[in-house]
């Protein structure tokens, strides 16, 4: 955050503009994500690997953050889902706002589930609730396995904690039991799932992982009042 | 930039306090280069090659910008060379104020030559001028060729691109045509050295860009008056 003066009446105007957009979404039974990561760490390949996979059981959209251009949107439009651009025009992660008109179209659309692509950043991203039920990071092993004492913000917030490229480990000097570790120290119930956008490994049980937290919303989602 | 609508006073007062940051800077001759990139693009780890090359020629001081904690600063105090660690209590970026006042103690001291080390971001710390002469900027290639074109301002502000990790190079899909392209397309001056801060490839390449910039800047300094 830039402004410590004006940081608290900033988040509290987004969480009031996130809990909006969580009504309109619970309100439909749309389960959604906030995908969030450094840039590079290969959060549009793991979406290109694992929205196929969901696409097969449930209706998926997407809101694609940047800063400029469409070059990720484009990517993951050749999958055939619905994908909506946004860009921040500069700002260096999505706010609640900047959302929320996506958010209602999707609301009024057949999605099921809505994934949301963060602006590559590992800081404020982690500050901004865009009304998402889960946020999901992904750490990949060429960061290094300090990140999680680096960015605690983020590594606080996650739901689930992707740790990708694990195919360059040999490659590396990452030492994944000090990186789970230290994630944990921060987030005691974050669950972590080791994966390679490349070979494929753990992508199915990244997908197993969305399944398990869509049932669970549905689970408690009110039953229809009966007659 | 978070906040559109203040954006611009932001901006205007941070390049107030970084003017007077390059003024003390070069009241005293200092060189100032301003270090960044992604998380995990290999800031430390550049510095940790080139700072021992630089020390043997001129006196170096680092200032390291961490959200939390201190472990880059003591990874380079190790280097034997004054490091003082601001923290930016939840910032993304270090800005000219955070810095203002180890920058004045650092111009009156003895360095010569003054290495800022940012935040890992690729987005707000390129618009943030700490007072530096140069910015010098990272990126991995197991980021991806694609990062020009999706954070420009980072990439258009640099005078140096060191393009690090180039032993992964065979195990990625990294174009290194292309990521050089886009980023002169950006920026056409832009100086590319390659490294690898495992192999120490291109270090010593780096090292001299930075030793011809501190003689660029001696030669632009004006001579000492004349009795």
């Amino acid at each position: 955050m830039h402004l410590i003066d004006v940081q608290s009446g900033l988040l509290a105007n987004n969480d009031a503009v996130a809990a909006e957009n969580r009504g309109m979404l619970a309100k439909r039974g749309i389960y959604a994500a906030n995908v969030m990561s450094a840039p590079g760490a290969g959060k549009t390949s793991l979406l290109e690997r694992l929205l196929p996979l969901l696409a097969a059981k449930f209706r998926v959209a997407v809101i694609e953050g940047d800063i400029v251009g469409s070059a990720d949107a484009e990517r993951l439009a050749k999958l055939n889902l619905p994908v909506e651009q946004i860009n921040t025009g500069g700002a260096c992660h999505l706010d609640a706002r900047m959302v929320h008109h996506a958010v209602h179209e999707v609301a009024h659309g057949p999605a099921e589930v809505l994934v949301f692509e963060n602006v590559g950043n590992l800081v404020c991203p982690a500050e901004f609730d865009l009304g998402e039920d889960d946020a999901v990071m992904l750490l990949s092993v060429t960061e290094g396995h300090d990140k999680p004492k680096k960015y605690p913000v983020m590594f606080r917030r996650a739901g689930l904690l992707v740790v990708n490229k694990v195919d360059l480990l040999p490659m590396c000097d990452f030492d994944m039991h000090a990186a789970v570790s230290a994630a944990r120290d921060i987030n005691p119930g974050v669950e972590v799932i080791r994966t390679s956008c490349r070979t494929g490994e753990g992508i199915a049980e990244v997908a197993a992982w969305f399944e398990r937290r869509i049932a669970a919303k549905r689970g408690r989602a009110a039953p229809p009042a009966k007659g």
